[in-house]
């Protein structure tokens, strides 16, 4: 396997002082030094902070894209067992950060308002593709029978990825996974309209 | 009225810029700035920039407190409609900030991982506080009839104050009050175990 680049380093590195810190408080040099790279490295390979932010982004919806592949995207698993997966493989994702970094697509959106455009696009781009494949989840549920054929799957796939953002952010709060465990069982206890047997 | 002191200036004007652009992202020269105080007299009022967040946090809170209990603690109106109308004012008071800026509460706990034990617990306080408002006024609409008496009030009240976190996030981060008007109809129209007329 070739030595990583530098590049690739900073991005590795930098992603996860991004995770901890947020973006406006991971400066350069805290960037660098945890990459253990020469400072110049960094303005050889990103025009900008904003750029190497951007990199940061679509290269943490990257990895939720391979989550989100591996559980929604199962079709080995009866539909709401994907969403099940999806829910707990991001659970282990939180877990392995101690609980304490949150998902750095709501920190970015919630560390300031003014963190630029594009940034906060990429960030919308990224949620979205999450609903969206929600949606497909919800709507595989209705084929199968398992969800109500009235289900709004898209109403309820927005519901879900602000919700699960929300109990995300109150379990970085508490460093607790009870506002995920609350989370899910509110979700498959009421506000998925399952088919009931006599439907 | 006495008019105000730096103290009350400097926490009114950078309780406003701590809410734009985070704390991490809200500098003492920025805050004295923006409340046209010498910086001399930050110092003098506020041990440190972490005591100041306190500050700013408690206010915050106040706030919060202020429009819960003219929502929340409202005994005109049926439980129910105190939770339509918290939801309703909070909905507001995002409104006025351009739905650029969040929950302050929330924008602490993301933006930062170690942003001191101190503002993390004060936040947490105010979270649990509110937490606590929603279920009272959840017991008070299973005694009123309008809720199942099976409901879990204090996980409920848990889950929404968390689905509620989410749907501010989302809101922030599309300017859009849409995942607002999402989560009051999922909340209303599914979570709620709701008193059926034969129960």
């Amino acid at each position: 396997m070739p030595k990583p680049s530098h590049r690739d380093r900073l991005l590795h590195v930098g992603m996860q002082v991004v995770h901890e810190r947020g973006f406006g408080g991971a400066s350069v040099r805290d960037i660098v030094q945890a990459a253990g790279v020469p400072q110049g490295s960094f303005t050889n390979h990103f025009a900008s902070k904003e750029a190497f932010g951007l990199e940061v982004i679509s290269r943490y919806a990257e990895a939720a894209r391979g989550r989100a592949a591996a559980t929604l995207g199962n079709d080995a698993l009866a539909p709401l067992q994907r969403l099940r997966a999806w829910i707990a493989a991001d659970r282990a994702a939180q877990a392995d950060g101690g609980l304490r970094n949150g998902c750095l697509l709501g920190n970015f959106t919630a560390e300031a308002n003014d963190c630029g455009d594009a940034l906060r696009q990429r960030v919308l781009e990224a949620f979205a593709e999450t609903q969206r494949r929600l949606a497909e989840c919800l709507r595989a549920a209705v084929a199968a029978g398992e969800l109500a054929p009235s289900t709004d799957c898209d109403e309820t796939a927005g519901f879900i990825l602000a919700a699960h953002q929300g109990a995300t952010l109150l379990a970085k709060a508490q460093r607790s996974e009870r506002p995920l465990a609350g989370f899910e069982d509110v979700l498959f206890g009421r506000v998925l309209p399952l088919a009931g047997p006599s439907r």
